[in-house]
């Protein structure tokens, strides 16, 4: 049984930069200047709620809202992105009322153009986004939403609303609604999937690694352990920093077949990180039972 | 030493979905049509290139201009993002010709508002966004270059220019450029950044589990191997999905801490992946010296 203690508080006051590690009781206060009623949606995200404190927050929030670059329409670009993956859910605008809604409800909200009015991504869908963090660009136009999602953000379906790649336009295949962009770690596990997908069918020739490991119980965990003693030999025997970081990757990418085969997505296993980081080491361990 | 082969190309037709699993000398020709003579820069991106055939190739790429929705002003949102880590890296407007360029030149290019011109990211820097793939949204009016950054991003000289955390501003915490829009991974690799750096200064009390990390290297492996052990027994001994999920999320923790201790990133290990699986088994093992 594993009884690691994760991220412990320092003494040494680094509060400043460690937005996501307060435990949620010290904050989460909601600013008495919203007139939105909408509940906080604390499903998922139980950690690194927008810290407003209850006096002075109506100015700061103005003054925040007076230092955007508003377009010649009251607009600027809002990007929603996952918390955990990094995967860009969607992007519509904000304008003033907007973005004083998202710090206020902490659901990611935007003005729609084409009905002018205020929309809450998820008021309709109840996939809202549960925003932990907002960033203003360097020319202060441009803003991030950064959030977990309750569920699918797309109105097709469609886990992110960017599942047209050009490159496989260019080669003519035929869009799919599951060909996300994907970053590096999760077009792996995509793929990793797709082996997983195809174990059923005939193949001629010797099947692929990483289908002998989805096969293969013993051989998976034989090599997760062998990675794993790989990646600390580079540490204890002094080896160079490119063995480490090709040590990790089959640490990573082994642990990611394992994880498959139990039916575990990569985006849980971040969850579990980000609930962890978010609390001294104390509480985490009091936390485990 | 690691023999592994990584994800091995199957007989099964599924090359439409591994947009990164070409290797690069089946693709990355270049379209006749471009007038951008910019050399592609292959410093780090060494795979999956946009794939355009020489012949009927500008044809469909004016077919996908035209199913762009430009505004009125002729522009649609373009966002770069980082195809390793997910960052995103900074937001603008792409023209009709930005897109082309870029889609041509392999290279982020956006139409400058306030220039009125198009703009190559990078032109001044040489930091440039090494475009690996394009996706579109559902309403074809927003657009991510999926790419490589050459270096910092910002004008300000940061990695990204998301830097300003409206959770930071209204606790009324100085902006600091290197408190960057961080999802749960790089977020968790930050602190253990700030656990190294804080390891000299005078504590009381007992220090964080991951500086008792990062001081003893006999516990640190000890604990990876530990670790790697119980997220093969969650599948040897059947245990649910909860605890294969916390064993990993414990197996890469500590997988982190050692990386710091190497001074390695998490960027280099996906750049490892990446480029890995980019290759059929057999070219991996093959590459291998």
């Amino acid at each position: 049984m594993s009884i690691s203690l994760f991220i412990g508080s320092s003494s040494i006051g680094t509060s400043n930069s460690l937005k996501f590690l307060s435990p949620a009781s010290k904050t989460g206060s909601f600013p008495p200047s919203s007139s939105n009623s909408i509940t906080f949606h604390r499903k998922k995200v139980s950690q690194g709620s927008l810290v407003i404190k209850a006096s002075g927050s109506e100015k700061k929030v103005e003054l925040l809202l007076d230092s955007i670059k508003w377009d010649n329409k009251g607009l600027a670009v809002a990007i929603a992105q996952n918390v955990d993956t990094g995967a860009i859910l969607m992007q519509g605008f904000a304008s003033r009322e907007a973005l004083a809604a998202t710090i206020s409800t902490h659901k990611a909200t935007f003005y729609s153009r084409s009905r002018s009015s205020l929309w809450t991504k998820g008021e309709t869908s109840k996939n809202f986004i549960n925003v932990i963090d907002i960033f203003l660009d360097c020319d202060r136009d441009s803003i991030i939403y950064l959030g977990k999602p309750d569920g699918p953000t797309c109105h097709t379906g469609s886990e992110t609303c960017y599942y047209v790649s050009v490159n496989d336009y260019l080669k003519g295949s035929e869009v799919k609604k599951n060909m996300l962009a994907l970053t590096t770690l999760y077009s792996l596990e995509f793929t990793i999937s797709q082996r997983q997908a195809e174990l059923g069918a005939i193949e001629n020739g010797k099947p692929s690694w990483t289908k002998r490991l989805l096969l293969d119980q013993k051989l998976l965990c034989s090599k997760i352990r062998e990675e794993a003693d790989e990646l600390c030999r580079t540490l204890e025997e002094n080896e160079n920093k490119s063995r480490a970081a090709a040590e990790a990757a089959d640490v990573l990418f082994h642990s990611m077949v394992l994880l498959k085969n139990k039916d575990v997505t990569l985006e849980e296993v971040l969850q579990v990180l980000r609930q962890r980081f978010s609390r001294s080491g104390i509480e985490e361990k009091n936390s485990r039972s």
